[in-house]
């Protein structure tokens, strides 16, 4: 009856234990997650391109990137902040989108003197000024400089296999030496996405990255 | 009797438990360490500040560093890679050492086109070749640039708080939002010291710090 009773409470233990370790072992998931390092680069809606490469202009294409439907495209503009100081040949992504906005690291925002907010893309309320200069025009922005909020880029059944939603904020680890594990990583969902780790430069440079890099949701 | 040993098995887990668990608990630590951030520079010995600004010449201090002795000088040096990219305006610190070299962020090097090794002050073999340019003369050197390994300066009362020895390689965290947690963070002990997380500019910037952040060892 002893032994009988010992070995329930061995097994209540053993669950309870179970429950508490496993899962952190099961998060330490296999590096798989593609990374991508994002230059600085700057979206624009019809109008802005309009006014900086003329009426109508359609963007010609550079080369596919991993998101389905986005390009960079060979058309290049200038960034000049009020503090006068100036980044040339930032390239434009297309499609075109609904908002205009520059994407800079925060050694750009030290080069430019501006205070970047961490922004998710599109949500630029309140962000610094920025110009932006084309060929043919100059906007003169009251808001749109950000850096983009660090994020991974996946479809629902992605998200099921690595147990994350939309919205949620994780510490992704990367591969190789002298890395590091990036904190606040935005999930993003949507069905057309390709699985991909969308680092800025100065985030890559930091945590040693290289084209052959993955990365795990911890 | 079965009560009693009911307690006894109790006992003998909880202990367990709290060896398992505690450990982790009480490495969590407040944020207390200062981090510090090095901007690229370089250092030079007795024979290199003759070639490059004279026979003789004493650097002259702008300002102190965190460690003891250490100072940023007002004399400045340029850098040119092989692949003639040039970076204007590189401080020299002070004081002189036993060995030349550049200390430069992976931003830096793809800059230059140079990639760079992440190593140790002072160890500097088979790193890439640089050019140094003084006001009286310049100094092509065969190996010399590196990307330093970020660190933490303490002294041996510093490791026995934080429970680290010199060479340990740790986990460190920043605090604020949008953080980091770097790994492969060398210890250096050393009874001349100030406590000092140092990183490079990338390395900062891709985790949010400001003159305000602290750090913790994991």
């Amino acid at each position: 009856m002893e032994d009988l009773n010992y070995k329930k409470l061995v097994n209540m233990i053993t669950e309870a234990v179970y429950k508490e370790i496993k899962p952190k072992e099961e998060s330490s998931n296999l590096f798989s997650i593609p990374v991508e390092v994002s230059n600085h680069h700057v979206h624009l809606t019809r109008d802005s391109l309009d006014i900086l490469y003329g009426k109508g202009y359609e963007l010609t294409k550079l080369r596919d990137l991993s998101q389905p439907g986005e390009f960079a495209s060979n058309e290049r503009v200038v960034l000049v902040s009020l503090k006068m100081k100036v980044i040339e040949k930032v390239r434009i992504l297309g499609p075109l989108r609904e908002y205009t906005q520059a994407e800079l690291s925060i050694t750009d925002g030290y080069f430019l003197g501006l205070d970047l907010p961490t922004r998710i893309s599109g949500n630029i309320k309140g962000s610094p000024p920025i110009i932006i200069i084309g060929p043919k025009g100059v906007l003169t922005l009251s808001e749109g400089a950000i850096r983009a909020a660090r994020h991974i880029h996946m479809t629902s059944k992605d998200s099921e296999y690595y147990q994350v939603k939309n919205g949620d904020r994780v510490n992704v680890e990367v591969s190789g030496e002298h890395g590091v594990i990036y904190k606040d990583v935005v999930i993003r969902v949507s069905s057309n996405s390709k699985l991909a780790f969308h680092l800025d430069t100065d985030e890559a440079n930091a945590g040693n990255v290289k084209e052959t890099t993955l990365a795990r949701i911890l």
